[in-house]
């Protein structure tokens, strides 16, 4: 089921870096129709949308503060530990991102600085399914509250029974976030794209999702709103040689792989011999987990490259910018200087990527797709953006003179020479 | 031509707070005939294109290290000078911008840490037009030098003659880019999406230009390419009182206007004589600008708004989110601490656009179109993605692991639970 490659060559490699193919084209007509519908209904269409693709009828949009507070009592003490030890990780780490700048005066009389300022309204999607995924709650709301966001709302997808289920409101409750409505889907995403009489309009839309969520993550940036970065299936690499043990990367390549039938794991390795022990614990493992099913389906995905050199092994690995990237390899240095593109990476035997989607204080909301090329994961910056300041005094704007007049003259923007020369004038 | 508004009630902001409507649906279509044809074709339909909308025939696509080197000659020692000038305060705005992260302990043996990386190959248009805008070199060009991009290529539309003006060689080889491409429009875009015979591929393109440069970005964006930000029409908003001078305010709005008819220049006072004045200052500057057809025109989208309360006044600009925003006005630091959205803040009478247009140190590639509610202008991160590092000692991985396994098994993930179990047998 996996595939092999043997020192594949280089102008192979843009073929073999390729990822499952989503289709999304054919899904748009639908999304840009909720789009629509949304933005001329409001709630109303939330509701028959629901009931139309979730077959539930929601009792209520708006969570009530009773449901929240209750759900504290509806949950394990130990998974509620839990849940708050993952949260104190992810908070230290997310919270020495903060960045200050300094005002720097480029001439005399000139200053300039950097000031970062929180996204006002910003609005945290998460996806429900085969379970709550109550840890996404913590990647994004937590950098969100130390950004300083303003309004933070969460849409997440009835259970079957109509409800946000307990470890989602928890979780939530717990990162300060009180706004919380019951929807999911494409109409989720124009709901907070738009405004609707219950939901608020954001400008910024964050998380995971099915592919309908993804197109209309994609849809909504024709409405003014901005996404934390382009989606897709979720994967891993991993790097590594004899000195590696077998049994740790089939169980990491195994947990990457239980996420869906299109999500990837790709083994490079230096050692051919790791390449047969580890299909072999894998054909092991594999038989011991519940979701069976969907792994040796998304196996089919799976590709194992055998590279003799270590420079072809680091260049492919950058060629392929993995989302999640595991070095369990003996020279682990040499891998961890050269990596370029990754979203985040995982140094060692013992950095499973279990890790870090849930307790090491990383972030879990990745670039796939090899858009780790030019985005970064979602962190406190994703929250904030810059604006800059100047402050010229008249000795400072009477140094910048000749240079803009000169520069605005050879541009053939007469104004901008003005507006200088009328100041001394 | 210019239209009033006094007190406008708050429900009435969004309305007046519209951009002029860009309607680029209508360009769509030729603009993916263009991207289709270009990954064909290549050169070929490049060549092509240029005929066909710049009616001029390329010489070649490439410039030459010979073209480069006399450009040195060509352009006048003052002007030379002057953008060395500029360079150097651009330059040490943005190397301030450099950030190096810590790492983090999270836990004991649980190591956390972030690094900026360069993103490796990125492109910048640089647009054509009625002159050559060579300080968009320098606004995009230092970033990227200074973040470390490996591969930087400029793409720049050939003038009527079929040559690139020396203007931009001289300041591209200042800049240290050796690479640059005469070819614009969405021709151009195409070309560095998907790379070409002559033009590579890149992973990031930048920089501003019409309406087909602007569709074309948008439409790159479907290839995995990513964009500086969504682009529209510059603007610029002023606030002031009755203590401002009313002749450099109406110098400021000018300087804007003259940018291109779709531009849209606001004035927001406490003051009616201030409102009244500058208007009058307007009639008397207009008449002796060399771009007075554009200005007159482009002064159809202007607004000119009285409120009675700073506090109405700052929130409606807030609501606006201007790209350029100066204010002018007694009470500068009320407006100065309360700015939540802007691209670039202007304070003080001697701190006219102009200033940030060249020569400040600020960066002038800013986001319009209320985008800065959530996008930051170019600076140095715009070149960087960040990649998150974890390295966990076994005793590290032992202090999570408990945390990892209970939240593992509460979302169904057992695969992810066993990933850490199977480490402790």
């Amino acid at each position: 089921m996996i595939t092999d490659f043997t020192n594949p060559e280089r102008k192979k490699w843009s073929e073999i870096t390729k990822r499952p193919e989503l289709d999304l084209k054919k899904i748009k007509p639908l999304v840009k129709k909720i789009f629509k519908d949304v933005n001329k209904n409001g709630d109303k269409s939330l509701y028959k949308y629901t009931k139309e693709f979730d077959k539930i009828d929601i009792k209520s949009i708006k969570t009530k503060r009773k449901d929240l507070l209750k759900s504290e009592n509806k949950v394990s003490e130990k998974l509620k530990l839990a849940i708050k030890s993952a949260k104190k990780n992810i908070e230290k780490f997310h919270e020495a991102q903060k960045v200050v700048f300094k005002k720097i005066e480029t001439e005399e009389g000139v200053e300039c600085w950097q000031e970062k300022k929180a996204i006002e309204k910003v609005g945290l999607y998460i996806p429900g399914g085969t379970a709550p995924l109550f840890s996404t709650i913590l990647m994004l709301a937590i950098p969100a509250k130390i950004a300083g966001c303003k309004e933070i709302i969460i849409c997440t997808p009835p259970d079957k029974n109509g409800y946000i289920p307990n470890e989602i409101l928890f979780t939530a409750k717990l990162c300060g976030v009180s706004k919380i409505y019951c929807i999911g889907g494409a109409q989720a995403i124009a709901a907070m794209t738009f405004g609707t009489e219950s939901i608020p309009k954001v400008y910024k839309i964050f998380g995971p999702g099915n592919q309908y969520v993804t197109m209309a993550k994609q849809y909504s940036l024709n409405f003014n709103v901005s996404i934390d970065m382009p989606a897709g299936p979720s994967e891993l690499l991993v790097v590594g040689d004899s000195s590696s043990n077998a049994s740790f990367i089939a169980s990491d390549l195994l947990s990457q792989a239980e996420h869906g039938i299109d999500s990837q794991v790709i083994l490079v390795s230096t050692s051919k011999d790791l390449i047969k022990s580890v299909k072999n614990e894998i054909l092991i493992q594999v038989k011991l987990l519940t979701r069976k099913n969907i792994v040796e389906k998304s196996l089919k995905n799976a590709k194992f490259i055998y590279f003799k050199s270590k420079k072809d092994a680091s260049d492919f690995i950058n060629e392929y910018a993995p989302e999640h990237y595991i070095i369990s390899i003996e020279n682990e240095d040499y891998f961890t200087s050269n990596i370029m593109n990754a979203g985040s990476v995982f140094i060692g035997k013992y950095s499973p990527e279990s890790a870090g989607d849930y307790a090491s204080g990383t972030n879990h909301t990745l670039p796939t797709n090899g858009y780790s090329k030019q985005y970064s994961g979602v962190n406190v910056d994703s929250f904030t953006k810059t604006i800059t300041f100047q402050k010229i005094s008249k000795s400072g704007l009477s140094n910048l003179s000749e240079t803009i007049q000169l520069m605005a003259q050879a541009e053939n923007l007469e104004g901008h020479k003005k507006a200088v020369s009328i100041r001394f004038k």
